[in-house]
């Protein structure tokens, strides 16, 4: 972390005079903490009007919500602020894949330049789900060059993988994410008290982010799921029996820090074999092509069903791992299979997933159940030979 | 630069199971090349080939440049990738500050999804005045969370200040710059020979700005401004003298070093207390007033000229230092005084910069010439001499 400037001169191989090169160089530490809290919105709980602030003095909040998070929660959320004597203006925004878009990130600006925040010490508060918290996270990136902000995810995917790490964005044109940053919250707070109202389906695709986690670096997360899996959807992960309660409680904890150690060491994304891309190397296509069928953790499903045969196949997973993972994901009640996955789009959905790769499949396959390798020789046969097989298994063998 | 994730239990003050929490800790190093490269567009020198390029095959460049440039220098960039083999689509701007907004950016954005780039390899390049860089920097921050780009500026305001920085941006409503990214340019390349198509004034907006390092940090630079600045004008910093040459090459040299040497240990700005704000503490509320009739170097110098006064009042600058500085803004063609500076214009203009330097005046002030201390306890009685002395001086005593 030297501040010495480096400059060096030299003469350029042109006959011109001699050239001079200045070598800028800095370090950006980050740091965030990723906060279990329960009920944050009980006026007893400080977390969420303590969550980045500094200084003291009259506080003040702007808050952006999603539509639904405002019917369930918006009359508490405004008597919460109250009680703190927070001056706020809750900003509600109906959203979606389709409204991801930059137009409604700069409706979000104008909202904030009418209210006024500090830029250093009034963060902006996102309560919401995945595609809500990447349009905040986008806004508070760029408005001033950096405005600090909080993350409140309200879904399971969102807990467990959208709501804790650094990437934002929002679409344009045809392109999901085309533009976005990596900035980190300044917290994210984990209430899974918002799954209460969390509809069954969308439950269990969150479960599909928390199997992935198990089934690259952590067996017991899996055993977990194994034993407990209809149970955590039963329940919401509300903890209605103990035994609902240690089990919800052992699975978010698990899954959070698995993605929280893969995202740490590469936040900016400069390694390009990330782990936690497993179940994303086909889905991405699959997802897209489905649309609106399937839910983003149903294809990362469909992707992971499919990477199991071909790790199988290659004699990494055994036929009893391979059992095993399908029974959970049944017990998880996600789909293995959809009708789009013709052998010609799993050829393309890699081909996209290479290039974006820079060359390469780095494409992650279990090893066993709780680790996994990176391979990059996958042919097409064995994938020919994977997916059909997958479509007997998804059309009940 | 550990990467090893920290969690902590804990007891929440509530009645409720036991809090978690991790800590996400990284470090992002940033490290970029300012180099001074004459005749760019010369196709013997292959800087701007190699400029930010990693890899090897076919090359590819979007190169985004502003309408001036392109009149100017059109047909010798194309022929310059032409000769290179580089596949490229120059794409042409018209900008100024009112067409400085996210449209302007989004338009790029979609001419570069057309053209398609590889994300990592094929840098975007920016030739242009500082409007234009902060556009094309906004959208290299952004596009896929990230994509490197490669500044040319071709102004001397560019070569010294806005092109070699970190900061991007576009106007939102009515604020400059409310939306923008903090983003290390693959490298900047430092070419004076376009100079020689830019008009006096704006050789003096930019000298404006090397006057200020000088002032604040280099003496000896403001004696070649003081021997030499009547001559830099006239052959534009292209050396058609020996003398000419030898003032113009220290001159850049020491105002981009200096330039570099502030910003590198604050890229992010977490400090608010800089040496480089010298100049910027009144003038952009009286650029803003004054629009269009003064170039941003232009109101710097205002401010400058304001606050040598109040450094002078003060003792901390001498009668004859004083007059020194006000001789070399003389030579150098700079105003030293505009008729929308009333008092109540400078005092609301300190409060401004109070309030985004985050609650005190953190105000650069000259102590003689080449170094600079910071106040922050100016009152409105000493503002007010110093301003009526300014006019009586700015309307020739």
């Amino acid at each position: 972390m030297s501040s010495q400037l480096l400059m060096s001169d030299f003469e350029t191989d042109l006959a011109r005079p001699p050239a001079v090169t200045w070598t800028v160089q800095a370090v950006k530490q980050v740091s965030f903490d990723v906060t279990v809290a329960r009920d944050v919105l009980n006026p007893d709980n400080p977390a969420l009007v303590r969550a980045g602030a500094t200084g003291s003095g009259r506080q003040r909040r702007f808050v952006v919500v999603d539509a639904a998070v405002d019917r369930l929660y918006g009359g508490r959320l405004r008597a919460y602020l109250d009680h703190h004597g927070v001056d706020h203006h809750v900003h509600v925004v109906e959203v979606d894949e389709e409204r991801k878009t930059v137009h409604t990130a700069l409706d979000i600006v104008a909202h904030i330049d009418e209210f006024g925040i500090d830029r250093r010490r009034e963060p902006v508060i996102a309560i919401g789900g995945g595609v809500l918290l990447d349009i905040v996270g986008f806004v508070a990136g760029t408005y001033r060059r950096h405005t600090p902000f909080v993350r409140v995810p309200t879904t399971l995917i969102g807990l467990v993988d959208a709501g804790i790490g650094v990437k934002t964005g929002v679409n344009f044109g045809t392109h999901k994410n085309r533009l976005g940053t990596y900035e980190a919250p300044a917290i994210a707070l984990l209430d899974r008290s918002f799954l209460a109202t969390v509809d069954d389906r969308h439950i269990s695709n969150g479960l599909a982010e928390i199997l992935k986690i198990a089934l690259i670096k952590d067996r017991s997360l899996f055993e977990v799921l194994e034993s407990h899996g209809a149970r955590l959807i039963e329940e919401r992960l509300q903890g209605h029996t103990a035994e609902g309660e240690h089990a919800a409680r052992e699975v978010l904890r698990r899954a959070v820090h698995g993605m929280l150690e893969e995202l740490q060491p590469n936040l900016w994304e400069e390694k390009l074999e990330r782990l936690v891309d497993y179940g994303h190397s086909f889905s991405p296509s699959v997802e897209m092509r489905a649309l609106p069928a399937l839910l983003h953790g149903e294809a990362v499903n469909v992707d992971m069903a499919l990477t199991t045969l071909l790790a199988w196949a290659r004699d990494m997973v055994s036929t009893q791992e391979r059992d095993r993972v399908f029974a959970v994901m049944r017990a998880l009640r996600l789909p293995i299979w959809h009708p789009v996955c013709s052998l010609d789009l799993l050829i393309r959905a890699l081909l996209d997933t290479v290039r974006h790769r820079d060359g390469q499949q780095r494409l992650p396959l279990p090893v066993g159940i709780g680790t996994a390798a990176f391979v990059n020789d996958l042919t097409e046969l064995e994938l020919e030979h994977a997916a059909s097989l997958l479509r007997q298994f998804g059309e009940g063998r």
